[in-house]
């Protein structure tokens, strides 16, 4: 079975459009990158019930579940609380997460109770590094629950990739094209069914003046997602097109 | 009871990281703008049982739900289908959105059977405009089915927002300040424990080489929200910060 993953992200900012999500998509990328299929994404609001509830629908179907977000030290970073409630195991201040607090702030002055609480961290919990501002995300099981700061979640991930079981690599070939999705549609249709066990995508663009589409080719075995990129340049061609063949999923 | 609604994101390339979400951000902005309370969205990939599983959940739960993404000609476009199945209706060719392609395609040659894929709508769906190229999305119950393409995305919404029953508005005011998140925290939780109908968050941000923190308030009593922000701005001010307060959610 190939390794699977969910992102959760919670936070009411992102649901009344103050903030736009930045997370979710490197998330993806990272995952692609070593083999793992993020299948599903969700977000919630900072709502006790909601938080609990995803975090079990989604820890309970997939490999991986990676929350972002909610683990400051303000009356709104609910997350590690939320977590520790989903398994139904304690919240306790983590030492160690102590410890690392007291070096980054100095002085028991500047580590204030609302600080301190970022040290709270649900029994069992596995410490995620920090380099940024030091405050750890956690493990719990196949949960990751990481920071919702772009680059401190970006710095979490870096640190706690490797330690990951990844799946087969997913080599991809994208063929652009300024033909319409709609008259290429019949034959990448048939060319899906003949190859059932690539991924193919369209998607339509407009850059640089111009509409057109990019047909997106995505499995395992490199080889056949090659050959079948090629394939797909001769039906453009045949439709009157000139097709760009690039590997990955950016052309 | 204040209107709700979610948001279904559809599709592969975000979920692979190709494609970064850019609608979520978008709906969420125009619901605030009517008083509709967005209360989670989810992104799952082209997988029949996967929409048809979230859209029931979804329209059980909100009064609105928003899809994004998958009406389009090609093979993985399979939106329409999955919400006719979501609601165990037919999926029928709609004579209505067919004479739409008919006006925009010109020709029986140019309006072939995958564009025509694009007139199949479930039986009792309302059709949505779409004034950038025509193929309508459509309402079905309490589900409105929209483009992913952004742009065309904003067209189908800004066509519809007028016909939802909105909520009161929500008013909002940010005070940000150079104080770090930890240092005003306490205070800040009391607060919002004094002011249980209103909504703080704390959001720390790195901008122009300084760190520091917006506080947003919202809520449906403007006279409460702007009230309870000059309170906030009296509490940054004996913290030693300097308060700077803005209506909206965006300082």
């Amino acid at each position: 079975m190939n390794p699977t993953a969910a992102v959760l992200v919670i936070g009411n900012e992102i649901l009344s459009g103050r903030t736009k999500d930045a997370n979710l998509g490197h998330i993806a990328e990272a995952l692609s990158g070593i083999g793992v299929r993020l299948r599903e994404a969700r977000v919630v609001a900072d709502v006790e019930e909601e938080i609990v509830a995803a975090v079990n629908a989604l820890r309970a179907r997939y490999t991986y579940v990676f929350t972002t977000g909610g683990i400051g030290p303000t009356h709104d970073d609910i997350t590690s609380a939320c977590v520790a409630k989903a398994f139904g195991v304690a919240l306790e201040r983590n030492p160690e997460a102590v410890a690392r607090l007291e070096r980054h702030y100095g002085s028991a002055q500047h580590l204030n109770e609302a600080r301190l609480r970022m040290a709270n961290i649900p029994a069992g919990g596995i410490l995620i590094d920090n380099p940024i501002s030091q405050a750890p995300g956690f493990q719990l099981g196949n949960v990751f629950v990481l920071a919702g700061v772009p680059n401190i979640m970006q710095a979490m991930l870096d640190g706690l990739l490797p330690r990951l079981a990844g799946g087969p690599e997913l080599h991809a070939r994208t063929v652009a094209c300024e033909l319409a999705e709609g008259v290429i549609a019949a034959e990448l249709g048939a060319l899906q069914d003949r190859h059932p066990e690539l991924e193919i995508g369209s998607y339509p663009y407009f850059r640089n003046g111009f509409f057109g589409v990019s047909l997106v080719l995505r499995g395992t075995d490199e080889a056949e997602v090659a050959a079948t990129a090629d394939e797909l340049a001769g039906i453009v061609r045949r439709l009157g097109g000139t097709p760009n063949v690039t590997v990955g999923t950016k052309g």
